[in-house]
């Protein structure tokens, strides 16, 4: 059902409150011999936790005494309630869907088998006798016959691969009711699925609305932000002219209607909707590309126009807010999102290998103005063109379009991460990717559908501030030329404050591999680079050895949040070849000593948050420099630029361009900028000046604009006798 | 249905004899005035060249006599025929497409209206009066308001583009019944459609096969060579163990079973079919590219896998056979697909300008163990999202793809000719390329789907032997790298006993643009280059200008198959990377002075088809040298191959390269190669020589091997003074 059993939207719809319990099994036919209570929604991890005192698996290395739960059986047992109905009334046990599998048993007796978590399913019980026990067994976790115990483990299975253990992510495979589950008194003859649709018109002038629903004889109205109503079953057909359209907060207001729809029994249902026409659609100059003979394709289109106006999308990955999915709520997305907003982005890419987040994220990313580009639950592995996984992601899909396919901010399917490279080992012929296409252009073709990212012109990495060949971020992104920066990081230490949350005191200096450092990702997490994610190296590189955590922590903050400016500003920079600039990653499921993302679990901000923000002000003034370090008395040289991405035209200004180092200031250029074209970058003069020959540790650029200064900028560089 | 209704493989169908006759009308609704008798299938131009006796539209100019004709309305017209009919036997009227939209009107009330060339439809005139008027009203050709008079007319349809005028096809647009229309008296009782379907296990030693069938209480055999039966109904789901498989001519044998299905009433349907399994998969190395951060896709797939072996691609593009569709048949395929088998060809591209073909090519194609690349009628065009072409394409896609999938020559299905380049405008994000991907997936999910070719990787082009930059064919593709060469071209005059056939005498010399030779493609037939197809500024770069047709005729298909010769070779050099060499193009519609094609229409081959016929034999010895023309005294130098796509592995051998220049024979080098792997080419040494100081013209460069001489080759080359 849309918006699932738990929505508050139905005021006719009775929970009726179920007492869980729980116990784990030795084996599928195991007789249980323990209980304890249970959450619902929740995990069998926490359940597990809490009946044995096991202490916050956040800390430390806690995370390994809830190892080895992941191969049992768990049932959970409830009964039926007795449930006071009136007349034409039903009792039906509403399940959102299960992590993973499971099989529910009605006193008794199976019933149902059911895998995934994605797919709701219903058992009406208006003819069962109260108080009959009703359970669902949990299955184990799912994992490939003779993989390796990491991703691959998950490579036959809709069950998001993260939790079998990333180079963010513990090892730690939830399992259990993770969505809303129990039971519900309702009108037998209720609103079931709505389904809202719309067709605008080319120039956007008017929308044809459409209306399906599950309920015989209702009646639907489209009402707008004051109440009025302006499309309904009534007139169903008719136009609606002039429609007010949902925008990113940066281009113009989330506008949303009131879709309300009301039953023959009374039974009322409402949301608000939005009305967008999102494309992926070819960059200026792209057809010229390539050219001469012999000639293959285009790049294919990432470019976002919405509405009819090409946008710069700029935002992060989102990856899952908790390492237990049920935690995801309503409450812990709220502030995650408002900080997304106020970063200045207007798109987040939720990645494969997370869960699919539940409505409220849609939600509160419709009436922020953010949108979504979705992937379904494939990440970096070869999933399978078998009958049993296709089957299974069929269902799964379908549920997942379905229910997404309402919300104005979703402006982007994908089928999935990293599938087309070579530690996927999928291709455009992979009978999964397939699927996916043709159910998301069965269900929402109206919708670009990615097979993966990267796709042909786009770029994932580089996840370093410098990589192993000495090549630094200012480096690397400026002679890439991709038409999309989808994936790329710059790591961080967490403040010293946070890491005192979670690291023992005893490991907190020196950070060394094997403590806690290590089991939240300070130490050998990425396999491609052992260092990852405190990058030690890098660091002693620029400043030698550190004699504190604080100075360690403030060294790695400066290069985190040096390297997220300059690879925001360089992606923007390459507009319009560049459409889309998405960090590697924005949040994190638990507590990250060293880590790309740039807010802390569970929303707390990272100095690197606020850079990014800056850099992705729809308008600032910005300088291209070539590194980091600088030696005194070197010959530095920065390019002047105004970016832009703001629609409509800017006016004229000033940007005085300042010289801060050694003690004094220096005024390097006074650029006197003509109007900006609405959408364009605005190439200025290069700044000059030769360092002063005593070195301070860092110096600053400082890019002042006037009249507008909220378009100024600074960088802050490193100026040292060691620097190269 | 399956197979058609002119289908001779069910002898219980009795076809009733149809007088046609055609009328031309001014509009929808006007009364015919003058008829004419009509060819079915045929088409309206073909009827009225007959009646006002126009002459042979091939020889000269006349084809513009045919002009004009393609805005009208035709009234074909007939009448229910007085059949004899037994008990439970039933009267059709069957038509298997239309070329490209009609009325059918009986007894003068409109019951049908139809659009498409490759989707039949029937009548049931059981209940009609003999006697009763049958009429079908072809409508005026589709055009797309406001276009040019050019294949963009045909961008909102699903009629094929070439006849829209191409740079080798006259402007020309078919209309009528050009395939199978008449009566037909069959059981009511009748095996109507017939799906032959089966699974192959993952390491092919066992099949499982179904048949679904239109009809009450059928049998169904599958028969093997001997005519033993191995599976059928009475033990439908038991694995056909070890089957034999299908393969291409060049590595196996194209083993066909025969399905044989029996209905009820007795009506039987009988029809070859074959068991393979084909896959696009990634070339060896190819995970390794792209390398380094941001790190974009790897290439998608074009090497064929057939049954479980890598093959390399070799064959050509395959376009209409003649101008008129319905020319197209058995007796007119069956010389050129044997012609297509003796090149060594294993694979013909079915290009998507083109009409797709009846069930005779396919048939041949599974006989002769040819693969087919089939595209849908797409080319060069931006096909528009509307639900209008959208319902009509998805109508013809399932039709095409249910036709075909029936063969087991049917390897790929592609999308359309390069949509995805600027000149058409389409991307991956196109609803109709969505639409065919779903159609192709939903319908026949075990044959590759490619959405257009060039997909990324891919090469088109060039189409000359020297471009306007002066590098020619050698220097062209040495330094291209594509995974596959799906299309390129090397022009060549035709033969001047075929050029007399039907360019006047007087026009014969010199060619000039203008006349016949003009509209028989020799002079700017391209748009990216006006001097072709006859490049006679190529030709008098090389030799200077020609003195009679002979002349130029000889040095034109000099450099067209020297150039064929090099292109071939050079492609299979760079296999693993390279996995596929087709030349633009195998055929041409009618009369061609100049242009790509290797064989003449409508079966002739040119000297270039004997070039290529070697340059693609399983084994060869090959040269690769820089340059055609060379100058009296220059160093000349051959790197020597042994070209190798046999899968079983190679003896080993000698080759003795010879260098026949200035009357003399100078022996360059033996070399005694090793046992070669299978599949694999092997890479020799490097022969030199000092050409000789007075030039001949030519020299020839022999490559014999012992003791397989069949594996020799040579090269004549240009030894000029004049040479670059």
């Amino acid at each position: 059902m849309t918006g699932g059993a738990s929505s508050p939207l139905r005021p006719s719809w009775r929970h009726v409150g179920a007492d869980w319990k729980l116990a784990r099994l030795d084996g599928r036919r195991s007789t249980p011999v323990e209980w304890m209570p249970a959450t619902v929604p929740g995990a069998v991890q926490l359940d597990w936790a809490r009946a044995r005192g096991i202490p916050d698996p956040a800390f430390g290395q806690n995370v390994r005494l809830l190892e080895n739960l992941e191969d049992d059986h768990w049932l959970y047992r409830t009964r039926v309630p007795d449930a006071r109905r009136g007349p034409g009334e039903q009792l039906v046990f509403s399940c959102e869907g299960v992590d993973y599998a499971c099989e529910v048993r009605l006193a008794g007796r199976p019933v149902l088998s059911h895998e995934g978590l994605f797919t709701p399913f219903e058992i009406d019980l208006s003819d069962c006798a109260p108080g009959a026990e009703l359970e669902v067994l949990i299955l184990p976790a799912p994992k490939l016959a003779g993989a390796p115990p990491d991703r691959t483990q998950a490579s036959h299975a809709c069950k998001p691969a993260v939790s079998y253990g990333w180079d963010w992510h513990p090892r730690l495979i939830p399992l259990g009711l993770w969505a809303a589950a129990g039971f519900i008194v309702r009108p037998a003859a209720h609103v079931g699925r709505v389904d809202f649709a719309y067709a605008l018109s080319e120039d956007l002038s008017s929308a044809v609305v459409s209306v399906a629903v599950e309920a015989a004889g209702h009646r639907w109205r489209l009402l707008d932000a004051e109440g009025a109503p302006v499309a309904g079953s009534a007139s169903a057909g008719e136009p609606l002219r002039n429609p007010r359209l949902w925008w990113t907060h940066d281009h113009g207001e989330p506008y949303r209607y009131t879709l309300e729809v009301t039953g023959a029994g009374g039974d009322t249902y409402r949301r608000p909707v939005g009305l967008r026409r999102v494309r992926l659609v070819m960059h200026e100059g792209a057809w010229k590309q390539p050219a001469g003979f012999p000639v293959t394709r285009s790049n294919p289109p990432v470019t976002v126009e919405l509405n009819g106006r090409v946008i710069f999308a700029k935002g992060s990955n989102w990856v899952n807010a908790d390492i237990f999915p049920a935690a995801i709520t309503a409450e812990t997305l709220r502030p995650l999102l408002r900080l997304a907003r106020d970063a200045n982005f207007n798109l987040l890419r939720c990645w494969g290998g997370a869960v699919v987040n539940p409505e409220a994220f849609f939600d509160q990313c419709d009436e922020l103005g953010l949108l979504v580009w979705q992937e379904f639950p494939l990440a970096c592995n070869r999933y399978p063109d078998t009958p049993e996984y296709l089957r299974v992601l069929d269902q799964e899909s379908r549920s997942i379009i379905r229910r997404l396919r309402q919300h104005p901010c979703l402006g982007i399917w994908g089928g999935g991460n990293e599938l087309f490279n070579a530690w996927s080992g999928m291709t455009d012929q992979s009978l999964p990717v397939r699927l996916l296409d043709r159910n998301c252009y069965d269900l929402d073709p109206g919708t670009p559908f990615l097979p993966t990212a990267p796709i042909g012109g786009m770029g994932h990495g580089d996840y370093r501030f410098r990589d192993e060949k000495g090549r630094e971020v200012f480096e690397i992104y400026r002679s890439a030329g991709n038409t999309a920066y989808s994936e790329f990081g710059c790591p961080g230490p967490s403040p010293v404050a946070y890491l005192e949350t979670f690291i023992p005191a005893a490991e907190l200096w020196p950070p060394r591999p094997g403590t806690s450092w290590q089991t939240h990702h300070a130490f050998g997490a990425w396999e491609a680079d052992p260092s990852t994610w405190l990058c030690n190296g890098t660091l002693e590189h620029y400043f030698g050895a550190a004699r504190d955590l604080e100075t360690l922590v403030e060294r790695g903050t400066w290069l985190q949040c040096a390297g997220y400016q300059g690879i925001f500003e360089e992606a923007r920079r390459q507009k319009p070849v560049c459409a889309m600039a998405l960090n590697w990653c924005y949040n994190e499921p638990w507590p990250s000593a060293a880590g790309n993302c740039i807010i802390n679990w569970p929303a707390r901000p990272k100095p690197a948050y606020h850079a990014v923000r800056l850099a992705c002000r729809p308008v600032l003034a910005s300088a291209r420099f070539a590194k980091f370090q600088w030696r005194p008395g070197e010959a530095f040289s920065a390019e002047i630029w105004i970016l832009n991405d703001c629609l409509d035209p800017l006016p004229a200004g000033e940007v005085e361009v300042t010289l801060l180092a050694g003690g004094a200031r220096t005024r390097l250029l006074l650029w006197a900028f003509p109007p900006v074209a609405g959408g364009r970058n605005l190439a200025g003069p290069s700044a000059h000046a030769v360092l002063p020959s005593v070195a301070e540790g860092s110096f600053e650029l400082v890019l002042g604009v006037s009249p507008r200064t909220d378009w100024s900028s600074s960088y802050r560089l490193s100026l040292l006798p060691g620097g190269r």
